[in-house]
């Protein structure tokens, strides 16, 4: 089997950490891992198949011989280095969502778009964290009858916000124990027992840059270039693992059971809904997994063509590392 | 002024403690209080006005000369005692579910239908938490044009479900830093750092009876038969103020600033809506307010004549205990 040369750009974060650790659970053939971050990581440690590999400050040289980069890097990062990455023959699979609506650079959910991702120019974009869990979880449905709009509000688990998020988190809710001040560096306000209608930033509009990539990177992925999502979201006090309420109006009208056989038997999903059993997904339940989960799916009441549900996954996983290891494991079958 | 003898029914629980406070807070002018509860909680004291009052035993004679009886009990305790409470001649406000949907019960929220309690029998029913928030919030919307529709997604807070609620989520807050086993008595499953979609017991339709209120009685309190409510009840680990994130169809296009002007004057509520300078509701910020909040008002992208917005408001007081107390104030102006 051929091996690869892979270099992780941001490897000292939340989704560059769980990258190292997803290429190894999952066996990729890595014949040389190099982790690459800026000046202030350099020099730690990380470990890897049981080797101990130091991370190298990155620089325009540091992708030479390199097959595959895999960027866990703000967007600022990626735009420095995208580049040498195409210049030294890589192809780079990219988590930042500077490249993702370009049109020379496919955005792919190996589960649903995964053809796409072999028309690359030598950028590959990795899409945002909740509309991976959402298409996932709807792509079922539009695979019955071609999804018209979406009505979603997410339940965005702290560790969205990278490694700081939860442990944002755990100091507001000692601070609180102790009757000390709370600090709030990460997220806008105080997280510890609140919920925060803001991620990203606001557009004129009144949504912000993180509601419009569900409609933007759905239209994308699924091919769906009239697609319309009025998305709202919302930061929650979990720890891992996003939420998503979700309803799709589809072209035509579905019914229940044969919307939740399709979902049963979808790659990457799994149905867990037992209402008289209290089974439905829920965070914690289904963090440090790859699997989608999919649940309390019913007839919209006000759209007789509309299904709603609920699902939940792993947004550092699937959301984040596990997709663009997915995407990199499409050139091994190929 | 008249005064009014008042029976707090259910005098013990989170609501029941609440309204004692609200009535003293908003100078209702109570001649007797009468605190009554079950056996397991008579003999405790409470306090009102600097007095200290103890809490009774109930039973069938507890009304006598009572002219308002505020209701905080299971719907299992009003229906015991509902016949004995008209009996007496007093007016019952209930804020169980017992009698919401019955066509001889006025529901009422004094911002929205103060004129359908004068029509009472009775009985007066109190309702649903969520439903008052949400109703609040988009009562200048359908003012301004007939709702049609409404997805609304919640995020409740622990305190909902009682005074227990809140005292969960903090022991197994302190469970899990203790590394100690999670009890799990109040709700379905751990909610510290988890979301449960879950509140109330499940229908055939896959709706709960919790989601399914906000249609049946937003048709009673907005004088909208026709009106549909497709909704998703989330359990957050908040301690108190629910949240909704709601999209509402009106008949005609309304201009999103016509829209805006309409809430800020609209009674009952604040506008909190600046999103240059992150201002929105949230529930740390709402919390011992009778105020609804609402903030993040924009135009539906999916349907011309949609608003979406972001509404915060604390459901033991304006969704529950102020409430009532708002109703019982309608018969002091009479």
């Amino acid at each position: 089997m051929k091996q690869f040369k892979v270099a992780i750009l941001g490897a000292s974060g939340a989704v560059g950490r769980e990258m190292i650790k997803v290429l190894q659970e999952r066996n990729f053939p890595v014949s040389e891992l190099r982790p690459l971050a800026s000046a202030r990581s350099a020099g730690q440690k990380i470990s890897f198949n049981g080797q101990e590999i130091t991370i190298q400050e990155i620089n325009e040289n540091s992708f030479e011989g390199i097959d595959i980069v895999l960027g866990a890097s703000p967007n600022k990062v990626a735009k420095q280095y995208k580049d040498a990455i195409v210049k030294s023959g890589a192809v780079f699979i990219d988590n930042s969502s500077a490249y993702r609506m370009d049109p020379n650079v496919p955005l792919v959910v190996p589960e649903i778009n995964p053809e796409d991702a072999f028309k690359h120019q030598g950028v590959i974009s990795n899409p945002n964290c909740s509309t991976i869990i959402t298409l996932v979880a709807v792509n079922a449905i539009n695979k019955l009858s071609p999804i018209q709009a979406m009505v979603a509000s997410t339940y965005q688990a702290t560790s969205g916000a990278g490694a700081n998020g939860p442990i944002e988190l755990a100091s507001q809710v000692k601070a609180l124990e102790a009757g000390e001040p709370v600090e709030v560096k990460t997220f806008q306000y105080q997280i510890a027992y609140n919920v925060i209608p803001q991620i990203g930033d606001f557009l004129e509009t009144g949504f912000t840059t993180e509601e419009m990539k569900m409609q933007n990177e759905g239209r994308k992925i699924m091919h769906l270039p009239e697609l319309k999502v009025n998305c709202t979201c919302v930061r929650v006090p979990v720890v891992r693992s996003h939420s998503i309420s979700v309803t799709a109006v589809t072209k035509d009208h579905l019914d229940i059971e044969t919307v939740k056989n399709a979902i049963a038997n979808e790659k990457g999903c799994r149905l867990v809904d037992d209402p008289a059993n209290r089974r439905y997904p829920m965070p914690l339940e289904t963090s440090d997994q790859d699997i989608v989960f999919v649940g309390r799916i019913r007839q919209d009441i006000i759209n007789e063509n509309g299904i709603t549900l609920w699902c939940c996954g792993d947004q550092v996983r699937k959301g984040a590392a596990t997709n663009a290891i997915q995407i990199a494991e499409l050139f091994i079958e190929e």
